[in-house]
């Protein structure tokens, strides 16, 4: 924040180093606190159900000289973290390595030796994913006095341009959307006037493409597709059904009956209305259809390709289900005969299916790196009672109930009390922030490595839609709005809302290429 | 709103008339409301405590016929409703007669056969003055993660064009800073940071002089005195100590003892802090000094001057303490020796002193409009017992009490159920919003005239800052927002607060000032 405050030299800030700093001594209690693996915190978290109740050995109260350095430090630590929110930010230049390494960081070898310690490049590339994963709620209108409530507030060419991301070097191809779904009604918005864009269709998330300057620097044309989540809203967790379903009653061409995912989820992801313009076809038929073309039009040019999928929360699930939908159906095939690679970076996810889910998943060569904070409850949901932690002699019992879950992909499990910037909150809406997974990302370098911010990547950006910096840093809670709720002062004086010009529905060949994949037949 | 409806013909509108239409026939019950006068409303508010729990007359449920006519004349008027908010808005044009008739705007002859029907000049200029004191609300700084936060957010000369009142023919000569104030804590907004513009003042108004166009418009030179009260946090109320004080006790050269206004307005008016650069010099030595130099200026320039106090709710009691002050201690008196008209339009105020300050206060010649809503529970305060309509044979015992309490000038009483463009609700900030009265100002026409907008002033303003539109209009509630809270962009991407270049404080010459008045003395 602009408050001014004595600099100190770099030397005194251990936040600011774009590498690992060597060990301090004497070490600084509350910053270097060691970290356990990923693993490992995982492990106790399925035996402690209360994480957020740990708490870390700290100086006794009756130990005053130690109390008064402990509050000393923390009032450096203060200042250092106010410091950091005004210094400038640093860029990762490793960029150029990425056309060598893409298919290292993309899971080729399952991120062995990539998370501990944590890869400088998986972790700007994870970063960089997230970011079109939270574009999808920055896009998003949600104000029931809009009569453009549930849509993209951005038609697709100014997306990137208005989101300040104009150098993502992607070009959005396609918005999907979703039909509002009785089972999770509270993930729908609408709009609560009589007018509206729809009164069926919720803006659920787009596919990009990277341009050429951008393809020549990832080292592949790379599709990405990304699905919008629920911020603070998690009330959609209690509405799942909690029942598995096989894929193959959706259409999803999977000869094994056993194979199933969470009913709910299978029924947002094929749920479609013939009355509504953008929902007349599902998310299913939207992306497998633009998918394909994609990766038609690309390996005919020759291109290498590759489809990289991300969303948040429920989102995550939605990423899931669909990459392994593009691959069991074989739309990551190219002209040549090739298989592309398929990626999902996942933040926050809940499980999507059972076991047999997860072993098809993984048969059909689908890598998922999924991205959880070990305090948020969704991504131990559904599932909580039965998943993948059962023991093996108990295993086979489990699978065959219809509350048997279990994560897919590898997880990379991050701790929001690592962060010196987070404060102390009991609130379950901020530990499921992507924005704050995105922050804990930059501060994470590995098991029994110090917090500090690799990027210098903004953390006044975590309080975008929650409440969850330290009030010291002065940044606004829910800071992210907009000038008077998009109301502007027409000529005459009035305040209206302004007209969109126009809202991206599909293409107009979209029967043509159902038909062309068999996504016409569809249950 | 911007949402497209079949547009009516005019006469089809009961709402789009500019002069009072003749009456329908049949009447449409709901907007044709017999309308009963200004005191009348106010006499049975004192009988019957709760008027909100009023209801009119309507259509038995059994009466099929007629309860189908209701709901097609109510499909009908919420589409006028919304027609209205998209049609042009409507200027009065009788501007011109300003110059002559200005004396008895403001009050000359108490506003006899002004107030029923409802002059469109007083109307105009009523609301006009309103939005002075509106501008004060929406200049504040309310957000307590701002170092900012209980200043003005705009530098003096640019408050007007800030606000979109470019037009207002006013130049701001001065900003008025209070004390916090103990007994008025939640009056006070205050930073949550360490660092902050100043730990003691808040922004409290201004004082502006009309240039040269608008004073040839007007008739006058006029300084208008502004002062901020409070939107939503009615919590001050509960605050007030409910205890008369002598003005005299804080320095006021009133020769009589028993004039008594409430202590914590007396504190909030004289309160000063000598570690503050804007808190210094108390509320009342501002605008003393302030008022009398502007007198003498434009006296000695041979020019008519007019002073128009303005203020609502906690503003409502400085804006009538001032006026009163101005008077009693000369300093509306021109070097010509002429005194000169001083007014007070006041909106939504509390009362402020005994009787005997209500008569010393008519004795000096001050004149006050007080604009309420009979639903508002402020102005029935301090004094809720005790008060100017305690019978007569009771008043001489009752006038002793140090808590019996008087309103002072004339009453303008409203009634928002009045309006069609409001909601039922049970909020009574919405009840005692300034947007709100200011909108049933333009609707109002006398007793036993319906409900139009002479002006066609935007409903939408009304819910700037409060829930009171119906929900089919779709304005959003509380709308008036800055974009991402304030936060900018900077350079390096980086989102930070921006600094603000100077904050106008006071002039160099006050001790001179305060000196050459006396005002050192105050105790």
């Amino acid at each position: 924040m602009a408050i001014p405050l004595p600099k100190l030299p770099p030397s005194f800030n251990p936040l600011s180093h774009p590498s690992p700093p060597p060990p301090l001594s004497p070490p600084k209690p509350s910053l270097l606190v060691t970290l356990t693996s990923p693993r490992l915190i995982l492990s106790r978290t399925l035996r402690s159900t209360n994480l957020s109740n740990t708490r870390l050995p700290s100086a006794t109260k009756d130990d005053s000289l130690s109390s008064i350095i402990t509050e000393l430090e923390a009032e450096q630590e203060a200042e250092e973290e106010e410091d950091l929110l005004r210094s400038p930010l640093h860029r990762p230049d490793d960029d150029d390595r990425l056309a060598d390494r893409w298919r290292e960081i993309h899971g080729s070898d399952d991120w062995a030796g990539l998370l501990d310690p944590m890869d400088p490049l998986l972790r700007s590339e994870l970063i960089r994913y997230g970011e079109f994963a939270q574009a999808c709620y920055d896009g998003f209108d949600y104000d029931p006095f809009s009569r453009y409530c549930g849509s993209c507030k951005y038609n697709r060419r100014k997306f990137f341009g208005s989101l300040g991301m104009d150098n993502a070097g992607y070009e959005i191809t396609r918005y999907l959307y979703a039909t509002s779904n009785l089972n999770l009604s509270n993930f729908f918005t609408q709009t609560r006037g009589s007018k509206t864009w729809s009164q069926k269709a919720n803006w659920i998330g787009y596919i990009a493409v990277s341009d050429d300057d951008a393809t020549a620097r990832l080292g592949r044309r790379d599709i990405v597709i990304a699905w919008r989540g629920t911020v603070t809203r998690l009330e959609w967790v209690a509405d799942l059904m909690d029942f598995l379903r096989p894929v193959a009653s959706e259409g999803i061409p999977c000869s094994n009956p056993e194979v199933k995912v969470e009913s709910g989820f299978l029924d947002l992801y094929t749920d479609k209305d013939p009355t509504c313009r953008f929902c007349k076809y599902s998310a299913r038929q939207q992306v497998l259809t633009e998918v394909r073309r994609l990766v038609e039009q690309c390996t005919k040019a020759g291109e290498t390709v590759s489809i990289t999928v991300t969303g948040h929360s429920l989102g995550s699930a939605l990423a899931m289900l669909s990459a392994y939908d593009i691959a069991e159906t074989g739309q990551d095939v190219g002209v040549d005969g090739e298989k592309v690679a398929i990626t999902v970076f996942s933040f926050s996810g809940p499980r999507v299916g059972n076991g047999r889910f997860k072993e098809r998943f993984e048969g059909l060569g689908v890598k998922a790196l999924r991205v959880v904070n070990v305090h948020d409850t969704v991504p131990k949901v559904p599932g909580i009672l039965f998943n993948e932690h059962v023991p093996a002699f108990f295993r086979k019992f489990a699978e065959g109930l219809p509350w048997s879950y279990s994560h897919v992909g590898v997880e990379l499990a991050l701790d929001h009390k690592r962060s010196p910037f987070l404060k102390d909150t009991g609130d379950p809406s901020c530990f499921h922030n992507l924005e704050a997974h995105l922050h804990l990302l930059d501060g994470y370098h590995g098991s029994g490595v110090r917090f500090f911010l690799a990027s210098k990547r903004d953390p006044a950006l975590v309080n975008k839609a929650c409440d969850f910096l330290k009030d010291h840093l002065m940044v606004p809670p829910f800071w992210r709005q907009d000038e008077n709720k998009g109301m502007i002062r027409a000529h005459d004086g009035r305040w209206v809302q302004p007209e969109r010009q126009k809202i991206d529905d599909h293409p107009p060949d979209m029967h043509h290429h159902i038909g062309r994949l068999g996504l016409d037949k569809d249950h």
